[in-house]
């Protein structure tokens, strides 16, 4: 393989991986419309977009790996196409949540619509913004946008545990809400960890544009 | 570098790689044994451990980059380095849980101790067993071993889902013990969470091994 074709191949592989985040972030997005909305047939769209993800993450690992075993890349080069393949398991990831909101969704269609002390679509917005961010730095190799992530993060997290203990309170006072709150409470954990496949994307991209290692900054999460 | 010594490298990324192994199970024994006799000073030393697992995860991180830089790795070697990156993170996140479970156990300390309707020591030894036999499979190449794995992970979802809905129940019959039955439901979620690691390891060993891709068995979790 010639120097030439080898960066073409992985300009495809660069850009395979942004259809992978495309369906990754559009999963999220219809996940927390049939939240909004209450609408099943959202959800069914979700889960019936899952196996495609899933197909296109093993064909990008394929991708990669072949790159891999062809080419006796150089650093930079080595750190990007393994950037990819942590890039692509953490898309699959945000997919995965957007599977689990769906399926809480569905579950709390047996109860009423309450006014719940969380706003989830806010704190979709901005786990979604994170990856929409995170993914804009591996665009551009931009390690400044990248940390720019990290600090969504630690808002993320703060949401997520007022919301813990603002649907403690209110299961307190009003057990009959239990399911609802409940569901409420999950969902909002599944959207941290959304939060966090984003740093993690985020910190591959530093590691791949400066060849340092950024993980590990966060703290515990509840 | 030699052949010889190039497969002399690759059994100290696999040797270190066990050792980050052993710390990980061990974080998680700490956390579950803090957790069963409440025993604030165990949940310290799983929140002091989390900075050397961090630091063992960069250094094999490193030194598998500069085997797949300085080689031209075989396919057999270049899919058991990649195993390792891959192994490497999932241990690593098996320790972030450990740390998630030593937080929940800490704020525990304020109520009472209860009788919860989960029994969450049996779930913990389930979750470590799991991380166990992934890891057992690493070390004797052995497929067949991993895919049991696969099998036990269903069991930990569904005592997991057994635990959700006992705890809503507990919850909504004696709305005082709210925090309790939260924590316990999510130390319940770390410990499925612990399983989904081992998971990931075991379907990593039996690509290593066999070249094939086996991701994606799972169903989605609650």
């Amino acid at each position: 393989m010639t120097r030439i074709k080898f960066h073409q191949n992985l300009d495809d592989l660069k850009e395979k991986l942004l259809v992978m985040a495309g369906m990754a972030e559009q999963a999220i997005q219809r996940a927390i419309e049939a939240y909004r909305v209450r609408d099943l047939s959202i959800c069914e769209l979700v889960l019936r977009s899952e196996p495609s993800i899933n197909r296109l993450e093993r064909e990008i690992d394929q991708m990669a790996l072949d790159l891999l075993a062809m080419e006796q890349p150089m650093a930079i080069d080595l750190r990007f196409i393994l950037s990819v393949i942590r890039i692509n398991a953490d898309l699959e990831r945000v997919g995965d949540q957007a599977v689990n909101i769906a399926v809480r969704v569905r579950e709390m269609e047996a109860f009423a619509n309450i006014e719940l002390p969380v706003d989830i679509p806010r704190l979709a917005e901005l786990a979604a913004a994170m990856v929409r961010k995170a993914l804009q730095a591996f665009i551009e190799a931009d390690a400044e946008m990248a940390e720019t992530v990290l600090t969504m993060d630690d808002q993320v997290d703060q949401m997520n545990e007022a919301a813990f203990y603002a649907l403690s309170s209110l299961i307190k006072e009003k057990p009959e809400l239990t399911p609802q709150a409940l569901n409420a409470l999950i969902i909002a954990r599944n959207l941290e960890r959304v939060g966090d496949h984003a740093t993690n994307i985020a910190e591959d991209v530093i590691f791949w544009v400066r060849g340092a290692d950024v993980r590990h900054h966060q703290g515990a999460e509840i």
